[in-house]
């Protein structure tokens, strides 16, 4: 129980790393929780407040004083935040735009004001769990009455050539949400994320032009699309991302859901065995295919993109076993030494 | 009437550029004439022979001699030898591979053996028209039923994973035959050469797997191949050429073959639009899309290809002034000095 102001609370750090801040709260009134850091930003140290109050914003940030809203209701609830990111989100939004090595950040001290009770306040290294249950809790709760997660912004690629309209799904979004809530099922057995997974997989179905994600290249090779772009994008780690979700899926059960999540899945890796020379360039790879339908300049993906697509491979590998997995990663790690692909 | 033994000649040369040779003669006997010159290889200036005899065989080359067989019949024929050119042939089959500056090569005598009547003998700089009349009454004389120019060697691409058996036809060879035979045609209004290069378009029907040179890109767009690999390979300088000679055709006149030729052009045409953006790697250009069916790394074209893939989109967009011939060959040119497309 606090009832206060400015009451100053002593923690026992194990280690500089465990910058995870935990803590059960059930405000009785205004509250909030201020963690005083100090973090390297350029050649200097500076001190940082992040503060967790009782608001209905997410977050706001005036120069080093960052504030996240926790809400206002009289519940206990349980927060588990990674107080170096939340600096990072903070300090991204201000107005300076400042950075901080994360690797320096330490905790001053912990602030209350207000009233609220307060239990298992502690510094951890890792909330996977936590983060997993309240990520695949916010999937059931949020999942639309056609399985997608609707993604509420508006976006633009190719400098406005290629645009969604705020409500687009994803099929990377819906599939890393597969992998998730599979993961999830198979650690807690709650049948709710199992079932929000096969909900997920009805969008697989729904083709870009209607509000879905499914497309094909050349009319032949099925593809679930990063981004559900008219015309089709082809974003390489996004579709390899929706494929180890089907995957994830098609693992968990023999029911239709779970065999229908296999075909997708075999159908994926079919187009993406026949398809991948195409993001070959013999000195690097191609983050998408958006060149072929706008007649543009190819995308070349950057280095860490690149990486992805390796890792993506080599992950895929372990499943497959297919030889041009395996050459290409092979070749596209040798790019990133220098070699390039022979010319005629 | 020549008959003796090494009757020298002695010709006004007008300029060291007129190094073509062209004379008529009818061998009464056996008959050669010998050209003695000088060109520049290495450091030092070397003294050639280049002879024409009556014999049978194409070419021989010992040492610094070099003998073509113009056949042995006795009837009238015109020859116009390049003699550069033919001195680097036979340089080129000789053990020594010596190689010469052409621009430094000297004529110092002509010498006749044996009997012939000889007429109408001078050096001339250039024979276009005697060399287009002679390669179109080839075609005319060569071409077998189906239409097609056969190709009477072997040819292994990609260390032999793809190989074409002696026979094989090219939708680069009948078009680049078509292009020749409908100028000669409308320069000469001799018929042969519009009914050879009707006939030539026969092949464009028939798929590579039933020894024409016809594929498509994803069951989807049709290609011709100056290579008829399976699995197809899809050179690009090679399908270009192709679609010169099929617009040739269509512009050659009214009937069913003409209207076809325009047919398949356009159709061409369509490919080559949708499928250019797959040739371009954001720092050069690829020769072929072989490495799609072979699964390898892409086979990225040498400088002296990617200029050709320039030159004829830039000439193309004569024809089709399609902005994706122009923005493409725009941006394959400043490739060339050194611009990269952007990565993400």
């Amino acid at each position: 129980m606090v009832d206060g102001l400015n009451v100053v609370i002593k923690l026992k750090r194990k280690s500089i790393s465990d910058l995870i801040l935990a803590f059960d709260v059930k405000p009785l009134a205004n509250f909030s929780l201020t963690a005083v850091l100090t973090a390297s930003s350029g050649t200097s140290v500076k001190e940082f407040t992040i503060t967790y109050t009782t608001s209905d914003f997410d977050i706001l940030a005036t120069n080093n004083d960052i504030i996240y809203g926790m809400g206002t209701e009289s519940t206990w609830k349980s927060l588990n935040r990674d107080l170096n990111i939340d600096l990072q989100k903070g300090l991204n939004i201000g107005e300076k735009k400042l950075t901080v090595k994360t690797r320096n950040t330490q905790l001053i001290r912990l602030v209350m004001n207000g009233k609220a009770m307060i239990d298992n306040i502690r510094l951890i290294a890792s909330a996977h769990e936590a983060y997993a249950k309240t990520a695949g809790d916010w999937f059931v709760a949020n999942q639309k009455p056609n399985g997608g997660f609707s993604i509420d912004v508006n976006r633009k690629l190719s400098n406005g050539a290629l645009q969604l309209k705020s409500g687009w799904y994803s099929g990377m979004a819906q599939g890393q949400a597969i992998s998730l809530l599979t993961r999830l099922y198979k650690h807690t057995l709650d049948h709710k994320y199992l079932l929000c997974a096969k909900n997920a997989l009805n969008l697989f179905d729904i083709d870009s032009k209607d509000n879905g994600f499914r497309t094909k290249f050349m009319d032949k090779y099925v593809w679930f699309e990063e981004y559900p772009t008219l015309p089709s994008s082809y974003v390489l780690n996004g579709f390899i991302y929706s494929l180890f979700g089907l995957y994830d899926l098609s693992m968990s059960g023999n029911d239709s859901h779970c065999v229908k999540a296999g075909l997708l899945y075999r159908q994926g890796v079919d187009s993406l065995e026949k398809m991948l020379p195409l993001y070959d360039t013999g000195f690097g790879s191609l983050y998408d295919l958006r060149h072929l339908g706008l007649g543009s300049a190819p995308n070349r993906a950057r280095w860490d993109y690149h990486s992805t697509h390796i890792n993506q491979l080599l992950f895929l590998n372990t499943i497959e076993n297919k030889l041009i997995f395996q050459t290409t990663a092979k070749r596209w790690i040798s790019y990133m030494k220098g070699y390039r692909a022979p010319h005629n």
